[in-house]
């Protein structure tokens, strides 16, 4: 029904998530409304990044070079050791721009029930690293939940013999939180770390 | 801080409607997890749809050929002609497979206080088609709005004349909805346009 070109772009937006078939219809004609020169970018980068992005073959993350610009750096702090579990990660903590470390990306967490265990997440990549680098810590920073507890359960029970401190981020009630809004476990949670106030 | 070409699509995809930093972002990682041959067409379909798509000479819709499907088809109703805001209206009633006559999208509505005239909204072009050709109805689906009704009524005034009639789409209360969500305009149009119970 609609031309052929446009049908085509339809569908190819509805692969992405969150898109459906109204919104995929909406967008599409916005694209016919841009400049030519903005379309050919676009139309550009979606098969510069599927081409040219690759996992970092030091740290897991996303680069397009051969080794990541993070690894690469030699005046970032050399003896700490962020671990996080999606590349994502990697990007929210450099945009915050507090942490000068290095980081290591996992492929997920361990989640037995799902029946993710750690050799699918690349665990022993990690391991490699840690004993053979020179660290002072290891911070973990997974989102928390059940699988986030057991990877860093897991990690510190093999790293825990080395001469280093294993530390996770905190976990809490956010800033500008309403109480009321926040689970039980977050408030557990909360309660069980409180901290001196100084 | 992203690779280059990651940036790059972020940026595009936040140049589309209703799309923001956080979604562009994740819907740029998710390219990354499709099919090579889904993100090339993909790719390829923006550039098509810039390319060779255009405005049908003889009824402004959209078309990728030298005239729409709908103005080349000899078995459609050559004497009923809805007249259309816009080329997305074309593809919602050619869905729906209830009209089988022929379309003619204008450029918008007329609106006095956007300083939208005639002139711009090009209802020269109807007319002039209207004409020439052989109409027996002319049926105006625009949106019901205060622009909707001033484009409706200067067609009429310029058309009344020759010997066709010239009808509205129907105006009130959409199946389904609550009565208490309505506004007033809406009720005070289904009232005024009631109906004798068949």
């Amino acid at each position: 029904m609609y031309p052929n070109s446009l049908e085509q772009l339809i569908e190819s937006l509805k692969c992405l998530p969150g898109i459906g078939e109204k919104t995929a219809e909406r967008l599409a004609f916005s694209v016919m409304d841009m400049e030519e020169e903005r379309v050919h970018l676009f139309s550009e980068s979606l098969e510069k990044v599927k081409k040219s992005i690759h996992h970092c073959p030091i740290c897991n993350g996303l680069t397009d070079l051969d080794q990541c610009s993070i690894c690469s750096d030699k005046t970032r702090d050399q003896e700490v050791l962020c671990v996080v579990e999606d590349p994502k990660s990697v990007f929210l903590f450099e945009k915050l721009g507090l942490f000068h470390g290095k980081y290591h990306v996992l492929k997920g967490l361990i989640s037995p029930l799902d029946g993710v265990n750690p050799e699918d997440i690349e665990l022993e990549k990690l391991i490699d690293r840690v004993k053979k680098g020179n660290y002072k810590e290891i911070i973990l920073a997974f989102k928390p939940s059940i699988e986030g507890e057991t990877t860093s359960l897991y990690i510190k029970r093999i790293l825990g013999d080395l001469n280093l401190s294993i530390t996770k981020i905190a976990s809490g009630i956010p800033m500008g939180a309403d109480m009321e809004y926040m689970d039980a476990m977050t408030l557990e949670r909360a309660l069980m770390d409180r901290k001196d106030v100084e």
